[in-house]
């Protein structure tokens, strides 16, 4: 978890800008003799890629990982495999809209990161935001698809379940809805309502923010490490770094605070010879160490700051002037961070995985 | 960020067990020149000393701190200083009273950490809850009395702002009123109401929740680093991994959700020569790097799982039981955390600042 | 320095096999607004690339680099400058002979990593070499090209030593000898001695060790820390971490073992204001913090492990059998280390002065 | 290896200066379960104490350590075992002679880190050396005492095997007269001579250096990792980093520059139905991996620095004086060296099966 790292034994450092050649990653740490191939990460790739409805931004990206290192395929045993060498993915950029950049060169848009790297590094990449683009997380969830195969057993799953105000009604959860609205939501009712709500914003050039929550079921009691690399230590880091997430929590997470130490406290029985959980305030985690039960975090994910309203702003040589971001954009960037935070999820588990693997054996 | 240590160029290293000789830490890559008393650390250790207040634990320990290394006092040049070499501060424990564990030693506490520690090591300190107790977070505090020395135009302060359900009223927000309640809470009338409240809960055996809000004034812009070393994600990982926090979340964090683009983008003017921004949903934080607004962050923390009503649980040789935790407890442990909330906010700063430093000059 | 990764602030993580698509390396944690083009880096590259004389390995490899991400062009300001984010640099594999593995796939040659790589990972890219092949030092020589500019005022050269049994004639170095011959020798008679030798060891299929020494001008006194961190320390991890290296000193070395207290301690006087060593058997380090004198740090290369000679070995199923390393490979691998080892000195000197300056400002 | 941390999984952060009122360590990452008392690490600071012999410095310390956190004795189970969490070391200084440290305090003493600490930080503890004193070196013991458990099977043996310019031979070898006289030599007939030469020296005030060598027997094949975590790469850092060791080799060495390929490529055949390398010029390690062959590495001591002689220096003010340093010390610092070279192999050994374990399982 260093500038571009994140992750200790299975560690995943990303490169790339927005318009330039190629954004991709190297996966480090990787346990040998996995299969592994491109399309295992292309399916992946595929549900984050732009473009697919009217409600993600209509850039054109294939997203076309390739394999460029750290896999090895001896013709006698048949299909690649890891070798436990490092992985290199990479994704080239295909549609870069060759267009005029000179209105935000100079200008901060409110919301982005522009002010502040030009504060930072005294110098920008303004094409298409450059390294602070979104772009970057189709690195993260290439290298989660690769994670989830050193966790085996553990299902990852991610929804979308507040999409501005509007949240779902979470007795119609129904994870098989998932995959069948162009929202991620679990709730097909909500799917409904979400698409009226977001053709609203989106022919208005307008956008909103979303929550969404991320499960992972299988993990075993004792991932996670006191003190400082607690397992919802480590999935508030991996959640926070997302572009535009501004807000983590675990479990009952902020309502926990209203409850009462009774109500809050998971009490526990023996359940097929095996210590269970009769609630999960917790979230699966206890002193930051897994209890056995689902995982389970939220995150909140801001309006996309790319709007077409006209906003108050100065430029790099200090006068006040005005901006519009024009161009394509995602009325909800809070969808697509659904594939995101899996992916993030999955390099958590991993990495935690195998540094308890180290420690305890 | 690996187990027991927190940050990178300022490193904070922390040992020790709630009925062991001493807790305590090695404050590593503290700039040298620095003056650096004990009396200085002990200031911020007396704010988050338990047994102040009848809502506090009763347990006594005076958590006095001895700086054991990396001071230097030149007779000729006056007061000691550092002198870049790791600090270790030592508190030594005092008052672990010699009560019977028999209890816990083979009981699972709901919502404590023995259940995890057993499942993760096959071995856990069971007295006082061994490292999983919150007295690990006296060596924040101190290691954070350091950290502020490191970022001096900085001014960093807490609040606890919400106490089980009840909010306080931000209008009536007065930083002089912190230090004047045992609540740390900036509204005077609400201090009132958590007074009633509070011994309400402490008589009944039961706990509550908070939530406490931190910020940060005096922060340049630039500090914090793409991609996955951003300052509030670093902030995240900080707040997430002190006991019982749940929920962390900058700026306007969940509620950013429910906002619309417009609302959300701080518009940015000149003021007095320098970019300022009209309001400040982004928390001081724009792509992971400060924007030299205040850095504000806000953390949940659930109620204390130590309550006197009995709780269904097993025993570690998996038989069904029942468990009541018994002796001193506080009721909101919540109060506590606001100077250690404080402490971490420090250690992230001086961290970020000095490898801002080393990258940019 | 974990795994694939080598320094703390600025980290080059590098990728890629002998006969996969591409190598190379991302460079992490970069100063921004250094001017760097793919002609800067790839001066040094050919410095290092293979069949330029008789005396290295015939493969055709034009070791092309192309800058991926990190540096940024604005047409305003002319000539492309890093931005502080990820620089990733690639090299693509061109020239991998399409011969048969059979004879090594299952062999493990005598001195070659192949028996440990299988024994550890269960499964190795075999085709020349995989992972543990010296093309990995391409991209260490990429990454060095990067880090040289981070530390202008420091003038780092190398030179090979010894060859074989045969030692240059100290009395004779001239540096600019250094790029008029195929050995990067300093001694021009050596020069012309090394060159029958090596013939002779190419001709009969034999190989040869060899000893470069690495100097850095220029180094101000106070980089490096103690005591994990010295200079030294991280010196001889960089050395040792170049292939077929097999031991690194620093100053006088091995020798200083035979010298007397008198002889070893570097008296000091001064000269112009300031203060200066009479001698430097210290080779620029204290403590393992720089003295402002030349840093001075020499490697053992052990002879090439690919020679035409029949040797033992076993079978991965357990027979014993004989192999010969057929194909192209360098007589003597440590003329290709010079530039390596400048390389790693530049590598671990802008990451120490990085981190220096984040310390101590 | 940041700073004053060794180690990735099995992390060992020293702290402590000469004079301070204590020195010590706080290892992270040890397994749980495993029986440790403060005997059994004293019995290995025992053999680094000084004062034992008269060829060592003067200086009483009695060096009892103390443990203060992280093992854990269950009544019912018999024994103190770690817990998993970190353990805190911790050694008083006693025998702090209070000298006047006038002398030393303005003027540089030739050879000691007293100039670069003083350039480095502005600032330095100049009683005894600081933290730069090889007392630091006592925490490194006591870490390694830990180390050793975690690899049960391995046995770890260090010796002198040469003093000044006489080396022993090798003929002679004997581990069993290492401990049966003050050098920790193997050769008995050498351990004569060496006390006469050394008696000379140090009567002469002057001083002389070392070699060490430390094999470690029973490493299975596959620990140790490419490229940056090189078994061989770990080991020249952790030696490097002892105080005045100023040369690494592994196996044959710097005498490998002078092999030819056919002598130094270790032949395999079988042995007991596994492989068996013929020789062990390797030094037990190919591509950074464990071979299963004995490790073998040697460092180079210079000699200590404190001397009786009068040396030319300069004052912290820029004028030139001389300086002679009085009080005790080792004539031939690199005698206790061994007990520290003994415990950073154990300490790179532990980390790298940690870390081994965790990738590969």
């Amino acid at each position: 978890m260093s500038h571009n790292t994140f992750g200790h034994l299975f560690r995943v450092t990303t490169f790339g800008e927005s318009h330039g050649p190629a954004i991709g990653c190297i996966v480090d740490g990787c346990p040998p003799n996995i299969p592994l191939t491109a399309d295992h990460i292309q399916a992946f790739l595929d549900k984050r890629r732009p473009g697919q409805s009217r409600f993600t931004t209509q850039r054109q990206e294939p997203d076309q990982v390739r394999i460029m290192s750290g896999v090895f395929e001896d013709e006698r045993t048949g299909g690649p495999v890891t070798t436990g060498t490092p992985i290199m993915l990479m994704i080239e950029n295909v549609d870069q809209r060759s267009k005029d950049y000179a209105d935000i060169r100079d200008k901060f848009r409110p919301g982005h990161a522009d002010f502040t790297y030009q504060a930072k590094y005294g110098v920008r990449d303004y094409k298409g935001g450059g390294r602070s683009s979104a772009r970057e997380t189709a690195a993260r969830v290439a290298a989660g698809a690769i994670a989830r195969k050193i966790v085996p057993g553990v299902t990852i799953r991610g929804a979308l379940i507040q999409m501005g105000s509007h949240k779902i009604d979470r007795t119609n959860w129904d994870w098989t809805e998932v995959d069948r609205n162009p929202f991620f939501t679990p709730d097909a009712r909500a799917a409904k309502s979400f698409e009226e709500y977001l053709d609203g914003i989106r022919k208005s050039g307008s956008s909103c923010g979303a929550v969404i929550e991320v499960t992972a079921s299988g993990v075993p009691a004792g991932w996670g490490a006191p003190i400082y690399a607690k397992l919802d230590q480590e999935l508030a880091a991996a959640m926070m770094s997302i572009n535009a997430v501004k807000g983590v929590e675990i479990g009952a997470g902020f309502a926990s605070a209203a409850l009462s130490g009774e109500q809050n406290a998971d009490e526990i029985r023996m359940h097929h010879g095996k210590p269970e959980f009769l609630s999960n305030h917790a979230g699966g985690i206890l002193g930051g160490i897994s209890t056995g039960q689902d995982i389970v975090v939220r995150f909140a994910v801001k309006p996309t700051s790319s709007i077409l309203s006209t906003r108050k702003t100065v430029t790099s040589g200090g006068e006040e002037t005005d901006v519009m971001t024009k161009g394509r954009h995602d009325p909800c960037v809070g969808i697509r961070a659904v594939p995101v935070g899996e992916a993030m999820m999955a390099i958590v588990l991993a990495d935690q995985f195998l540094r308890h693997r180290g420690q305890v054996g």
